[in-house]
């Protein structure tokens, strides 16, 4: 039920401005209908062309030009999906999404929240499975750039959430996995505290996959090297936008940059 | 319910032959009750201690000092399975098993089968999973090295049965895959015709696995060289025994030699 509409032109359309051209063409989007049900989704501009996608939530904000992604409500999302999936373990492959972003006030949005949570996600790395078909797809995401309210009374940082093997922990095919070591939070994940997020203004983060190895650079500073040779049969893809972990609030995040880049 | 034992010493016992004792250092003894059920399956000499381990199945033949594994009916096996799980896609190491096999009389031995396979499978590398627990393991060897008795009229051919992706195509966890293309036997195995099976002689195999490659020497021919990158997320090991696909009969192996080597 997700509609597009942009009355008296007061919204502007990503399509239209270039400095976003490149990475929308190469991509999706994958919205919720911010009034459906919890974990909803829908498709469009499967073929990457974003003509007319536009709305409330999915827009460029006129004044400052930058990309803007909304969404009501906890495990709702409003995310560009980038199409190629990519091999992960090769010396000579690399692929980059670069991004700048700031989260508009999300200690308002969390503010009615019941969830103990609290967290919005707005850069990922998720696999495909072994095959573009999507063959023994593994359920977690390799890795969720988070803005957290709070971690163990770390207010307000960004967070790397990095999945530490390629183990199935929940669902029919984690049934085996799931009371196991290897599936408890401190060994499944490994957390890299990406900093105090800044008030009133964009952070820099470029997320560099390839030879086996996953590297976050945020404004300019490698924060995150981490060796993801357990992850190399399968393949990769990048998402932008906001992923919601809250309840009954509105995320926002303005991205004054966003590309992607393949280096074959 | 397998028993040992060597009344009056008639039989060579394994682990008393220096030629075969490097292998079963490192190795176990998988073996069916032969008199047991469909897939039968006990574990002995799990720390490589063959010590007292022969009996009318497992043994060396005193005169011509070969290894000999038997075993009766469809479904049972008797093979020696060497512990160590290695990695197939580094391009430093390398894992061989190096093996002159006869199979004794097989025509005889199938004679009264029912079995449309009348298969006798004698050198295996199988897979692990991820990581020496056996997580997320596949259930289908990467190769099998069988004598067959009729493969569209080729008739007591050696072969190598390869597995040629990482897919699950039975069971629970192969339920999505298994009328897929990628499961269907053409697609899912590549087989090797290794030649004409001699009669009353050994012919010598050597299987090599790492560097992403799945080589087979077969008297000192390469006949065989196939990529397995699409196995580069599991652990495989070596078998070797008799393992029977066929029905009413007994099979039988004799090894003259027997050698595991690690190039690590």
């Amino acid at each position: 039920n997700v509609q597009f509409s942009n009355q008296d032109g007061a919204l502007g359309e990503p399509a239209n401005y270039t400095q976003f051209q490149h990475v929308l063409t190469e991509s999706e989007l994958q919205i919720s209908d911010a009034e459906g049900k919890k974990g909803n989704k829908e498709y469009f501009a499967l073929d990457g062309n974003f003509t007319g996608i536009v709305n409330q939530y999915f827009y460029v904000d006129k004044k400052s030009e930058a990309l803007v992604f909304k969404m009501k409500n906890d495990h709702l999302r409003n995310e560009v999906r980038v199409h190629k999936n990519f091999r992960t373990d090769l010396p000579n492959k690399l692929y980059t999404l670069s991004a700048e972003v700031e989260i508009i006030d999300p200690v308002a949005s969390m503010k009615n929240s019941n969830s103990k949570q609290n967290e919005i996600t707005f850069l990922q790395v998720h696999n495909k499975g072994l095959d573009n078909q999507g063959t023994h797809n593994v359920p977690h995401p390799l890795l969720r750039v988070v803005w957290k309210e709070d971690a163990n009374s770390v207010k307000g940082h960004f967070w790397a959430m990095v999945k530490n093997n390629a183990v199935i922990c929940k669902g029919s095919f984690g049934k085996k996995n799931k009371d196991k070591e290897m599936c408890k939070a401190d060994v499944a994940y490994k957390k890299y505290d990406l900093g105090k997020a800044p008030l009133n203004k964009a952070t820099a983060f470029d997320i560099t996959v390839g030879n086996k190895q996953l590297i976050i650079d945020v404004d300019g500073k490698r924060l995150v090297e981490h060796d993801i040779d357990y992850w190399r049969h399968l393949l990769s893809y990048f998402k932008a936008g906001v992923y919601n972990q809250f309840t009954n609030g509105m995320s926002e995040a303005h991205f004054n940059k966003l590309e992607y880049k393949a280096l074959e």
